[in-house]
């Protein structure tokens, strides 16, 4: 399909959103962030294992996110997370208007997710602030080491980089059939991206990397502190990751293209 | 072969019957049933690193089962859960009568297994109430929250409905043709989501998402507490699972056709 | 080739004897048991993260096991444990004189390994008893439960015939052709069944499931005590595991025949 | 290619040096050990979660091994470590000068990665060495043991001698073409290593078996003390696995031709 106008590219989207798999996949992002929220924001009820949140929350986050992407994948693409989409869509392996509806669907999803999680334990969600994202406190010693909203916003840009950079690689088609390895553990690698940097993460901002999962916490408990933080880092981290996958990392044709 | 009537479906299900590995495959539920409630309940006996059951418990019970599944995949489908060989059963992938004969061949070798687990310490066994499922107490601060049936039975149903769901995406044969994880990483991922429910759901109400595994427990121990929150949470979120992917996400053929 | 008689056989494995792939595979096994018990061993050292050795040893334990038979599988066959060797010449997938080669070499390169081991440490290694296997007893509120021998022994029993069991299952080449699963990842489930093994079983006789390992502690530590449990334990577990599949859950052709 | 005098060798490399991919190469090379870094000291910042350092520090720096292997690996191999260049040079599975430039720019990448890490917090930085490699103490009971500078060598010998063994064993075409996990496993494999590595070597020494990454944390807290165990132990550990893979372990062909 050669989209030459910007009429081409309407029609080209309202044949795609008509056909019966595009609602089908709008369905599978909201039921899967869904899924994804009642989960995490489950493992965030405090009161169970204090002191081990960090490795309750990482492998919860991390495997639901494996399990997702593995049955999903094959629906809709299994995003999840709006920074994914975002990525796919600025690297043209998306198109524009399907990324805004998993968004959304992505979006209400978390706020359907986290509403489930609530109605387990409402005094513990209310008691662990709903697992919101927040800034934290870093004690060495005797000493308390505040961290500030740029240096969360930086490790939310470096997450989510990470993150989107690793699902841009897979989806890589030009690259996964000479790599086997690309396709086989695809679930795999995205949930253990999502584990490892809640690993790295939680004990500085609790983690985002997902705008829709700190947007639906932020919903149901009901505060809007920070949130700015992990709505806007994300953004700039898929951003990066597909101006730099673009421009350094894909396939030699393109890159031979780009120094031409 | 088309079974129209009542009759066709007897003597299908009769010749299946009769084949060798019909008997192969019930034993094999048993056995592998068996094993699993083995190692689940060695690792519930208390005593032993105090504090992190979670983990302890958790990684016993997702690795088993991603072993076992492995192991038994080819002989009988690896179910070792009634939710699972129900929710196969609701969405046409196996039969009824077989899923009958799984059942209770599953519910036979969980109450081997856990009698087998008693046997490696009689008085561990008891004093940590047989590994039975319980509804739990989250203590925040001074306050102590109790989990209540029908929050403990929510979560039994969504864990369930997302282990099942995970089943069915996976033996999907028209899926998992294009999509080469999907069969390759089958055992993990099953094991994965077992993982992850007993972590997320263990503070809450030490996770059942199997009636076969809270039966043997019960069994043994002697205790029909709550026992009904764990064997009809597991059954609803199996049919909500089998529900939901044949109405929303089954391959796009069975979803065109319904919406025709 | 048919071998009816005992010169046949004799002739058979001199010239298999003679293949330099079996020098190759002699010393494969050396020093992949070697490499396992240093690594092993070392994290049994005392001192470090106290409260958390059985995450300690069995990750180090699993995940050594998944690499060794990830990289010498196409050499050796990656047994790494007398008891792996045994069940696999039971099962007729190796022959006799290959097992007994294998299982000096893996006793052998387990008395290097714990010695290795011990010069990371001299000091830390006599305090922590050379890592050895021993009954361990479990603390419940104030009372002490003591594992018994027989208890012990039940458990090595299980968790050693859990192990063969999978390598049984995974290196049948009459399976595994159809099922995908089965080859891509035999290094992981090998290695998790050992993870999983040394969960459970840690707190009970610190999990030996591998005659080797438990030798070559025992023997650079200088004490012979319980040291029949942790030989015997897996030799059982493995007979029972080789028993099991032939007679019940061999692929169809086989059991057809049985039945006949 | 036959490279006879040095002058063919010139060329050759000339030629590989002005392919597009070789820049792109070394920029891969030089952004992943950047990310692996960023992530890596960030889990080694102090104040968060104490007593679990091995674990979190484990986790984090196997599994972003484990994506960044799974990305790059077809961009440039994934090295992400002298070690490994140097292991995959001495084998001749990569051109020396390639190693060279790789090595380069895998330092300066470890450099930045360790720098944009410290920005997330300089005060928690600081107070944590930098994550800097160092030698541990063993406390058993009332006991100090103090591990040598021998015995930390000797720890890195061997850690990457295993990491560069894996890496030998994967990266052999010649054994990989009938061994379908060999390929499909690669990233998992090899960021299981370095996790099994942190986790059993963390209380020794820190763990470092990365050269670039003991520099890279060493050039931006700004302290020389005990590096050279962390240059010279991995340098010699991929010497020493270089040399048994092509004596004792490369595929038969080789083998055969070495004995005769």
């Amino acid at each position: 399909h050669t989209l030459n106008t910007l009429n081409d590219y309407k029609e080209y989207f309202i044949t795609e959103m008509k056909h019966p798999t595009f609602a089908q996949s709008v369905i599978a992002e909201w039921w899967a962030t869904t899924l994804f929220l009642f989960f995490l924001i489950l493992s965030c009820l405090p009161g169970a294992n204090d002191g081990q949140e960090v490795f309750r929350i990482g492998i919860v986050a991390g495997l639901t996110i494996a399990i997702l992407v593995y049955a999903f994948y094959a629906v809709s693409g299994g995003n999840i997370n709006p920074a994914v989409s975002l990525g796919l869509a600025l690297s043209g392996r998306m198109t524009a208007p399907r990324a805004c509806f998993y968004i959304a669907a992505q979006i209400v999803g978390a706020i359907t997710g986290t509403a489930m999680a609530k109605a387990v334990s409402p005094r513990a969600f209310d008691l662990g602030k709903g697992g919101m994202n927040a800034l934290q406190t870093l004690d060495v010693d005797l000493e308390s080491i505040a961290i500030t909203e740029g240096q969360a916003f930086f490790a939310e840009v470096m997450g989510s980089m990470l993150l989107v950079l690793a699902v841009l690689f897979c989806t890589d088609t030009a690259r996964s059939i000479e790599h086997p390895h690309m396709t086989a553990l695809i679930p795999l690698e995205i949930g253990f991206v999502v584990l490892l940097a809640h690993v790295a993460m939680i004990p500085i901002d609790g983690c985002g990397i997902n705008p829709a999962r700190s947007i639906g916490s932020a919903a149901i408990y009901g505060s809007l502190v920070h949130l700015w933080i992990f709505v806007w880092g994300p953004v700039v981290g898929a951003c990066f990751a597909a101006l730099i996958y673009r421009l350094i990392f894909a396939p030699t044709e393109v890159f031979n293209e780009y120094f031409k």
